[in-house]
């Protein structure tokens, strides 16, 4: 039987998607189950979650030929090691592929949330169609994530850690971002920052406002709160949404003029608001962009949605060649990592 | 006799470099007139000048393989043709590539000024080691041009208008740009910037400085003025310097997470400062730069220098096929644009 199949796995802060992806990048079969916390629990959660999906899904190991992870945080790729993660407290040092591969007999290759889903939307979703070569991404979710493909190919820079535009400084001495700089596109443009810019709109103002019928107790109003109430007409939620589109658009400014894209996609969670975001992010993308001529780049909504990551961790990782894959392994792990089982470390970045 | 020579041309506002290069990118002769105006004259004067340097370095017409012009402003590299040129009004769609290919009869390509003097820089310059295949220049003159070199190839992006870091955001809603954004990075961080921000700081206090001496009927204090006073220990130079250093520190920060690279290099006429432009964007560089991780990148200083357009100029017209560039000229001009002999025209961007 030929191995023709591939494992592509979505390792984020909250849950965990796990799919098996064909040559094309097309997901045969999938799964999604809350991410847990600490390492050890969650290579065990990616063993069972793998072995019950392929059961499930009448798949045969032989049929795997390699397995990709998509995860948030700084990561050695080349040495499958996790360095820093934000949203994963407790991961730092992790040799994660190693981990993986071990425990699957599996070639594991990782890259990092944002630039695997730029693949996989690159490959499957809104930049498919054959003419595009370049393309930018960029995941609004709680943070920004992002990627670059130029001439059909991922940008990986130096050390893998090429393409992100969430933390480029847009706003010179602005708001003081979590990574530790001032003013980075993802103050301004995540979702969680609409839900910042909303509550701190409600209490700074009088003005009347549907926002202000939301339960505040749960964290209310998140960003898709904003998207309902805007569409609905609300003054005060059509203001800080039209803010958000203006800040997104500066990124997609900046993307335009450094990579000289076809097309830049709007994902993440913030991309459930369709044409709504998309229209907005437009309109001021060609009221910001210069008057030296029209915008060329086209900005599209994700087409991928939520399985770009996976998709895109499973088609990378069967471009990187599985012995060299293995022999990392065994080459540059020199002092394992112990991973603790102490539970879930609470420090973050 | 083989021909292993190229042209490489910088076609300045100003000046007029030509340089005869050979394969490795070293400038074998060279010659520097002032530019002119008009593109019929320019064309006239860049045949004449290559001639009499031809000449003059005993090198035959049969020794050159092709011919590689640098110029600023938005190029049809495809084409050969000048799209839009701030500091050379007129040549908006001169079919430049094309005159000068059927006057000297060789195949000629062009690039856009900050690219190839990325190019050139990262060839036989800064970035010219062996392991550094990833590379932002950044050209700190009346504007900021740059370049942006991975894996070893200049990047161009959908239509050759990749890597224009001087026209990428920095500060929302910040100061008027002359391409109609606001807040490019371009505006804080030229050379003609630090002139304006000198007069505006001497206009505006009554602070003793030695910036006051100077004679401001001829625009002065330019921003060697102002390295030239720092340097002496001036406070308000100081200031103004630092000032400077950390805008350009901040396109540095967004190169560094942008691309990646091993190295980032200064050039343009700011880079005449040397060290104490190194030093002092390398510490703002540091200390904006996030807290996830040390910075990776290397700042340096060009070392191409003013060559460094001529021969990125030339070598990458030696990368460009002959036969592809004779076709271009006779299949996608269609229309031959009339150059005028109406002197030099005023319009501007």
């Amino acid at each position: 039987m030929v191995s023709d199949l591939r494992i592509g796995i979505d390792l984020g802060g909250t849950n965990l998607k796990i799919g098996i992806v064909d040559l094309y990048g097309n997901v045969i079969h999938k799964t999604s189950v809350p991410t847990g916390c600490g390492p050890d629990f969650v290579v065990g959660s990616i063993v069972a979650t793998v072995n019950t999906l392929m059961k499930r899904a009448g798949v045969g190991m032989n049929q795997i030929a390699t397995v990709g992870i998509a995860l948030p945080g700084l990561l050695s790729t080349r040495k499958g090691v996790v360095i820093r993660c934000a949203n994963l407290p407790g991961w730092d040092g992790v040799p994660l592929c190693d981990l993986i591969s071990k425990a699957l007999r599996k070639p594991v290759a990782m890259e990092n949330d944002g630039r695997a889903a730029a693949f996989g939307e690159y490959r499957v979703g809104a930049g498919r169609t054959s003419p595009i070569r370049n393309m930018v991404m960029l995941t609004l979710g709680t943070g920004v994530g992002s990627g670059i493909i130029l001439d059909g190919r991922l940008v990986q820079g130096h050390a893998g850690r090429a393409g992100e535009f969430g933390h480029s400084i847009v706003k010179l001495g602005g708001e003081l971002c979590g990574c530790g700089q001032k003013g980075c596109l993802e103050v301004y443009a995540a979702a969680s920052r609409v839900h910042n810019r909303a509550l701190r709109a409600l209490e700074n103002s009088s003005a009347e406002s549907s926002l202000r019928s939301i339960d505040f107790r749960h964290g209310a109003p998140t960003s898709s709160d904003v998207v309902a109430h805007a569409l609905s007409g609300d003054p005060l939620a059509m203001q800080i949404w039209d803010e958000t589109c203006r800040y997104i658009a500066v990124g997609c400014v900046n993307a335009a003029h450094l990579t000289d894209p076809e097309v830049i996609v709007l994902g993440g969670g913030m991309a459930a608001a369709g044409d709504f975001l998309l229209r907005g992010v437009t309109r001021h993308f060609r009221e910001q962009y210069w008057n030296v001529e029209l915008p060329r780049a086209d900005i599209r909504i994700t087409e991928a949605g939520n399985d770009a990551g996976l998709i895109g961790a499973a088609l990378l990782a069967g471009e990187v060649s599985s012995v060299t894959m293995v022999n990392q392994f065994t080459e540059n792990i020199k002092a394992p990592v112990v991973v603790s089982l102490n539970g879930c470390p609470t420090e973050n970045l």
